[in-house]
């Protein structure tokens, strides 16, 4: 059985997106040449993504799903599906009974894979809050963008350990284990 | 000359403090056997250090300073210094005239060395609002306190390059620098 990885973008002062909503370059690395080997083997461990309703229609907006390296099911928490598909082929379920259900299907989706919680932060400090995550991945990118989103907000004390630490250009990745109390 | 360098132990959530003003454990690794190299780096290249009021005084109550490996001159910025001298026989020196006075008295006792800007959040905010800080060099502990005193606030978009990444047990040593605008 794959993991529950928050999987996210973040300046190193700890927002994933800056004052205004832009994206502030955190995704950069991703697109670019460099970037290659940490998105293929993203790629090859996730089974299913979790992200929320405002991640949806940013990606839908921009036709971001449209040039996705991941061809998984797309889980999308959310209070009310919306009216039409969207735009890009892929799959897209909707759920609105609350972010465990959501994580529940995204699991039994992915298989051995990974769920990756792609954003936004605030089904990332769901998932965080609910203890459903099993790793956290951290792209830091270096700049502070000085407001925005912030990624941790009101998650409350949460226990890691580190499990890696890949530097590559324009960004960091680093992946830590949560600790969950038995 | 040296550098002006903001220097500081932060949690992966951004804060340097827990809720409570409790470290949270983010100094641990700078007192365990696996941290010395990267301590003795530091104190090898640091020629003075500032800190804020509130951090002497800390520093000062829990006679931390009679157990710190930093011999050299100490710069406390502060609106009033304090009516007693601090134990431990270290250096001090209370300036009440600003950031910017603080920061130029430092460099002038570091000579070639570093001035290491080691805290609170309010004078590292201070000196990165200022423009006067050349590089940051964070100590990522893999913890989330869920609240305290965050690092980064209030100080505006600030464009910054990788320098260096040292992964060590319980703290990656992320060093970067501050891209100036001229």
């Amino acid at each position: 059985m794959g993991k529950v990885l928050l999987d996210m973008n973040v300046s190193l002062d700890g927002f994933v997106a800056g004052p205004s909503g832009e994206d502030g370059g955190l995704h950069n690395w991703f697109f670019s040449p460099s970037g290659g080997e940490a998105v293929a083997e993203s790629v090859g461990n996730t089974g299913a993504i979790l992200i929320g309703r405002r991640t949806y229609d940013q990606g839908d907006r921009m036709d971001g799903f449209a040039h996705s390296p991941y061809a998984v099911e797309h889980f999308v928490l959310t209070h009310e599906p919306p009216e039409r598909p969207a735009r890009g082929g892929m799959k897209f379920t909707f759920v609105t009974e609350g972010v465990e259900e959501a994580v529940e299907r995204a699991k039994r989706s992915a298989g051995d894979g990974n769920v990756a919680v792609g954003g936004g932060a605030s089904v990332a400090q769901q998932c965080l809050g609910a203890g459903l995550v099993d790793e956290i991945q951290v792209h830091l990118v270096p700049v502070l963008l000085g407001g925005g989103i912030r990624l941790f907000e009101g998650v409350g004390r949460v226990g890691l350990e580190g499990v890696r630490v890949v530097d590559a250009p324009g960004v960091t990745h680093l992946l830590y284990r949560v600790l969950k109390e038995d």
